[in-house]
């Protein structure tokens, strides 16, 4: 049977290509009919989102980046009483590197920069991937945005070592990736108990 | 009290340099007198210096690539009577790339490309350093081997998903990377019982 | 006035997006009511393609790669009276990635090797462009393929000197760019005297 | 016979290299022996090094980069009197680089960054040689400065256009390619008019 998804911005950039992608197994419907809610609208409203998610006891896929600093305070409160998922990426391959990451950070030690790209009307600067591998990386972690045309996600994690170097870079080619990821997290939240989840939780036995 | 070390090539590009940084903790010597020997020399002669080494009950340290086909199976059988680390590679960064190429292989599937980059006079191709990691990432890669110029040593792993793509590189920058851990791997092996080492055994604990 | 044009391969990988995006100025018709012929079919029938253009004084735009060794003459022979214009690459980055080829080329000598990474399904090896950038480059030029998942195509030519290295990467995000890039050859075709053009002609005064 | 070059700086990361290399058709002597100076002290003594030079008729390399923003006026107030070639990179790739930049930047238009890697000690941010790239690029360019371990110097210029995109890259392996561009800058200075020169003038007929 189908599951229903209500999605909140769904007229934005990752909105419409989660609508659009939601056929076979899912259906988009309204949020007293949906099993779960995305929201990729703005990270303004997320107290409203969380206590409408609540109220009616949804489980929520939450992608917005750029929140205030007492954001995660809040959804990890509603987390007592609702599935929530919160991921500032959605992509099997980040899911991978942010292990990457940390294994490599733990092995090499040494000065570690972040160089993120996005597309010029991201607002929120660094990107919420940056700030997740950067916590991945430890704690000494500059990192370096960079805002120009269309660019969807790119991030380059550089180890710099004494006559060596490494560098990990993730690039996100189609933002379908990110709405797949997305649809795959709300399938996943359906079935789970109240809690905080992560990117790691989507992807433990998959491969691309 | 310092550990005296012989190196075999030691008037080739990597043998020299090992010569040239074992001050402090290692000196130079004879055979005769070596507490370790370090084989940068040929792949040619690999049966002769195991022969040797286990005759005089030697730990060795073998740093050669290109070799034959049955050089494994030799080095295994030597192995059951004196301590023996064979490493196409004897870098940190490249000990902490192997295990997250691990990690990226079994986390994303799909399409493994390796391109590697050495000096014009480089002999064997791919390097050894690509087949090492090739292993490490499962059956399903192609190597893209070029030869240019003075180039010390770069490896690129790329992983191409749909929608997305990840690239895991390491350089090096300065030969000096090689040798010292060379002298890192001759003193780990002077105290090991006979056994075949590899370049993980060398970093267990190490950060750049 | 809106300019008809008809493609050749109208169901294929580039085909396809030429039709979507052939808009506004534009219309897709059939080949008798056509302004210009675009050709992203097989590069088996170009000859086929070429007696007819030339039979109904047709302009050809060919984007098809992997010909046979005599089909640039049988182009030149054709472009004696129609105007055709060839290129295994539509974009503007790439027409301005050939002519820095060719300077840096000039001004460095050394070695140069280009790598180009493609789609899976991509039956020609090493690509067009790759040819293109080698020829642009001079004539010591090793080429490295990748083939793997829906990479679109990127291009890097790698310069090596002693003590420095210079990498120029040329990546493709949509394949929308080619198509464009196919219209704008269909529109400056239109207009045109026999003869045979190349993608530099498109771009003349662009930018992006 | 063989020029006599006097490094100002002569215990510095670059003019030790200077001194090691000036071999052959160069010998290092005292400031009154010497034909040219070669300066990679420190940007704060610029006038001072200016003024010693005019009084005594020295043509002078000036290699320091980080100045106050009038020191440009100060050299070519001074190249009135004597031959002055300040360039804050003097490695023939970057001389070629400097010419495909401002090549790339007239054809592609768009949003351009400069992503630029030098060791931790470095004083300047960003360094001379961005400044210089960001100049032949055009206005509208955002410099990104990493500052981590040993890296000699890095420039990666990124042109973004809508679906495609461009990156030239220049790596520095060595610092003898700076020390010996500086060498080759000097022997060009020492039979040239007084007048200001840059790093153009050193490469016009060469190739690695």
């Amino acid at each position: 049977m189908a599951m229903g998804i209500t999605v909140i911005g769904e007229r934005g950039r990752m909105g419409s290509r989660v609508v659009a992608l939601a056929t076979g197994e899912f259906f988009v419907t309204d949020w007293e009919n949906a099993d779960v809610a995305i929201d990729f609208s703005s990270p303004k409203a997320l107290d409203e989102h969380l206590s409408r998610a609540i109220s009616s006891k949804k489980p929520l896929v939450i992608g917005t980046t750029g929140h205030a600093t007492d954001a995660y305070s809040a959804m990890q409160a509603a987390s007592q009483k609702i599935p929530i998922l919160f991921s500032p990426n959605f992509s099997l391959g980040m899911a991978a590197c942010l292990e990457a990451v940390a294994l490599l950070a733990q092995k090499l030690g040494g000065t570690i920069d972040i160089v993120e790209a996005h597309h010029a009307q991201k607002k929120d600067k660094p990107s919420g991937t940056a700030l997740l591998l950067a916590q991945m990386a430890g704690n000494q972690v500059a990192i370096h945005s960079i805002r120009a045309g269309d660019i969807i996600g790119d991030h380059t994690v550089i180890f710099t070592c004494a006559g060596e170097r490494i560098e990990l870079k993730h690039q996100v080619i189609s933002r379908d990736t990110f709405a797949q990821g997305a649809l795959k997290a709300a399938k996943f939240l359906k079935t789970r108990p109240p809690g905080l989840y992560s990117l790691k939780d989507i992807y433990e036995k998959s491969s691309c």
